[in-house]
């Protein structure tokens, strides 16, 4: 059970100047809190520590990568269990709020997670901070790993909009989809906003086990930011490529962890900004 | 003195198979602290209260905005300076924090400002909250005020497209602008964050004594999220029109506020999702 990812509203029209009455579907966007439920067992301690504007569906697997790629958890077994908080005040909350069962070892130091806020999530102070940061949390593979033909990389665009079920509809949703060398789909995710997207599918990935992900290439939908290739980053993925523009400081952060960045993917071409012998 | 808002870097182009060297140009994206310095002359202290990644350029409008969008300050007034902070601790930081100096009474209470992320921001836990929120805080005329016909409408995009210099060079930065009813620009700002632009763009009217901007269409380059349309509510923007998709909470707060709201505005049609009175 879970929220609507789409709604439908009432709309007028104006196109060629011809005015009509019409039924238009929106992507739909709640605000999704995660609360972490610690300590003991006999004196469980429960802290807020996120909200995000999201579009409801794969809550769960949201809350995971997000603890995940902000490096708040290192393993998917920290966590005994998830679920939707039971006491949500209002109705309208009651598929809003999702609380994360940490194992009583789990150790998590609420001091570390505020600095940890600070330090690797796209509220670093300093680019350059952070991706010292990024260093010493995630595992990149600097040579090899996975590579791909520019042709397969060429196809992958479409591949992801034809996945993109609730876009298709609205057009109101980032898109991000993980693929193999051979350019054969494994999982694709979409949100109205981009890091919940990417934290979505990772956090899939990470419930089946499949992180580190450095046999994978992502390919996002829109602009590769900063907090996008962070992301990846500490999923452990090599190639990130985005049919958008990428910024200065998403360049920077992939050349220092020797990723391969490709920005601009469509209209058969694309910008390789580094990590060009991934590319075949 | 400010950072630059472009950056270049040498690039490997792939275009319909023919592979070159080339030198690409990128929007910068690069964190900005705001911190506000408070309290009694002999006595001041000082508060972090935000960090968004951002383009360089217009960085204290961007402090300016958020604080008014935010609900922080209330009025132009309440601030004596906005400098960049002396002791940043590294040279690549020096433009990266701004300070925004309160007047000793400008009675900024840090516990309901904390209570303020929780209730007007994009961090609200329940739309609804947020949404009643913003009735106590903002003046919205609920009649009238700016009306524009659909022919001047249909022509904003490209008016604004024409102004966004770093987004021409780069491809990498949303855009947001203030017209009035004849659809000539008054004011207009890009970034690589959506709501960066946003707050730039009111901050600048503020400071110009523009706000409340009853008389203004607000038109946003990408989609219309709910954070935007609880910025534009605060900043008394009646009338706003999105070339991409709106979603379902910004439908919400817009029919709620009984602001105008137009979306997918391109290729000479638009879709209206309420407040159709002020469309001529």
């Amino acid at each position: 059970m879970t929220k609507p990812s789409v709604a439908s509203v009432e709309i007028i029209k104006v196109a060629d100047q011809v005015i009509s009455n019409n039924t238009d579907l929106l992507a739909v966007e709640e605000p999704l809190e995660i609360r972490l439920g610690i300590g003991r067992a006999d004196a469980r301690e429960q802290k807020s520590i996120s909200v995000t504007m999201r579009t409801p569906g794969h809550d769960f697997e949201l809350a995971l990568g997000f603890l995940f790629t902000e490096g708040i958890i290192k393993q998917h077994d920290e966590i005994v269990q998830i679920k939707y908080c039971a006491d949500a005040n209002t109705i309208e909350n009651q598929y809003n709020i999702v609380r994360v069962e940490l194992k009583e070892d789990a150790g998590i130091d609420f001091l570390k997670l505020q600095r940890n806020f600070y330090t690797t999530s796209s509220c670093g102070v300093c680019g350059k901070a952070s991706i010292d940061a990024i260093h010493t949390l995630c595992d990149m593979p600097a040579e090899g790993s996975v590579s791909m033909s520019a042709s397969t990389l060429l196809g992958l665009p479409q591949t992801l909009r034809a996945q993109q079920n609730v876009f298709e509809f609205t057009g109101g949703l980032h898109g991000c989809a993980l693929f193999d060398a051979q350019g054969k789909l494994q999982l694709s995710r979409e949100d109205v906003g981009r890091h919940n997207a990417l934290d979505k599918l990772v956090g899939a990935a990470l419930a089946s086990g499949l992180v580190p992900l450095t046999q994978s290439v992502l390919l996002l939908s829109g602009r590769a930011s900063f907090e996008l290739l962070q992301k990846a980053a500490m999923a452990g993925i090599p190639f990130v490529a985005a049919v958008g523009a990428p910024s200065s400081l998403a360049v920077q952060l992939a050349k220092d962890m020797q990723m391969t960045l490709v920005g601009f993917l469509r209209d058969q071409r694309f910008n390789v900004y580094c990590g060009e012998r991934r590319i075949i």
